[in-house]
């Protein structure tokens, strides 16, 4: 399960984060991310303190980059052609908050068919997907939609 | 110069695509774009028309997937992940009408720092950039804009 | 720890894979690979043994084209050219029998600095690579040269 | 036509390379490489000396790292994983000297089946390819043996 959002964000939204950090590892999921700071950082200290395990897609060569809450940093040395694997890698995606990275991740996740859920993101006039009001729902949502296996196409 | 839109559009987005690859082409700009249908095929025939060079960014790998006025068909087997490399090779974008797949190049571009303007795109809402309200107008306007040469950071 | 090997494989080359994802596993590293057969599978069989964790860089798009020893599928939808996000991911690469898969793999990682470490490979005529006489040596030399945290240039 | 080799060569080889690009854009093909020095800057010298076109895959964020002889430099941000692209977008690939990164390009190009001739290219011991003897000689075979179209698989 992927959670997105901005290397920076507000407390509200970093609250978020690690409540569905969380509530994702206490439901079993491992938690996907773009490994660096803001909500990344938040989902996988929530993860962590969940028990979970915490990958984070690294846009850079330096596994170092990585937050401290990241259990397995994955250096891709893409820069930010790795929010398409970040999407294409996870069964859903949670978008919390959001800048122009998060706005890229959603529509690419649109475009190939990973389910996507809102959490406080800021896209609702152009991106029609299914949100949710807190950290639970939007967990519960996401679990739900999950794709385990697929041909998404092109 | 990178021109994004759907795959499928409508007869004005076309008639507005094809009129600014013509008016690229007489400038003396390439033309960068995903090298299918719809906007894709609409840029690359005006190009042509105009006299200029079109190539076709694929995201499969067949050169024979692209449509008959791209004249450069680079196949890279990346999928929808090509569409980073697009806004990534451009020195600058302009995106008509669109899809998710238009969005995911957006918001990548404004992440990246390569100028985007807009014609008659459907993103006003979230996404900040200059539009356009005719063809020339947004050949202008990115021409001007254009990054030539830098670092645009990760 | 990335283990690189043919999709196909003799019966020897699958027992030094399985060893060595044994091995790996019980020194506490996780174990990447391909995700697919050959090799790919008798490494993640092997670390599963040893109780440790496997992840999967599929080429393709569907996470269900992984082996049943992996833990983690990431599908990347790249083709062949997710050999390059393994080698850059991993903090050191086994390489084992192999094809032209995995010669593409041990030479990107010689090009980006991961160090390579070579086990019964068929490559000792062009790829200059510290090479060990079993599973054992093979992982103790592997896991002492592995890179933590760099920046390997490009 | 994609031409590999390394960013440092030798005389011999940059005078290859320079032949090998002034021959396959009189007989009209378009020369694709890295885009930065040694073998690549000699064969973009010699295609534009010889009419043609030239296109470079660049490693980095910046079209300016390009060589002067590059017509259209093509940034892609994605490090050596660029060298995965070359050998999917071209139709045959001519190998001229080259390290690690050559290597990776020869060993990517047969394992996706893009037809490769090497020249003077070091490998002879683990790559099974036509090779010729000359500049003349490489490029004859290489456009003979060129793929247009093809789902070249994964």
């Amino acid at each position: 399960m992927a959670v997105v959002g901005g290397s920076e964000c507000t407390a509200d939204e970093a609250d978020a984060a690690e409540e569905v950090g969380r509530r994702l590892a206490q439901a079993g999921a491992i938690v996907l991310c773009g490994g660096l700071t803001g909500v990344m950082e938040a989902v996988a200290k929530g993860a962590r303190a969940g028990g979970g395990l915490t990958i984070g897609i690294l846009p850079g060569n330096d596994p170092a980059d990585a937050n401290r809450f990241i259990d397995i940093p994955l250096a891709t040395g893409m820069g930010e052609m790795r929010n398409a694997l970040i999407v294409r890698a996870a069964g859903a995606v949670i978008a919390i908050g959001g800048s122009y990275g998060t706005l890229s991740e959603l529509a690419l996740a649109l475009r190939i068919g990973t389910p996507v859920v809102g959490l406080h993101d800021r896209f609702a006039a152009v991106v029609e997907i299914p949100r949710a009001s807190d950290a639970a729902a939007a967990v519960e949502l996401a679990l739900a939609r999950a794709v385990r296996s697929r041909d998404r196409g092109s």
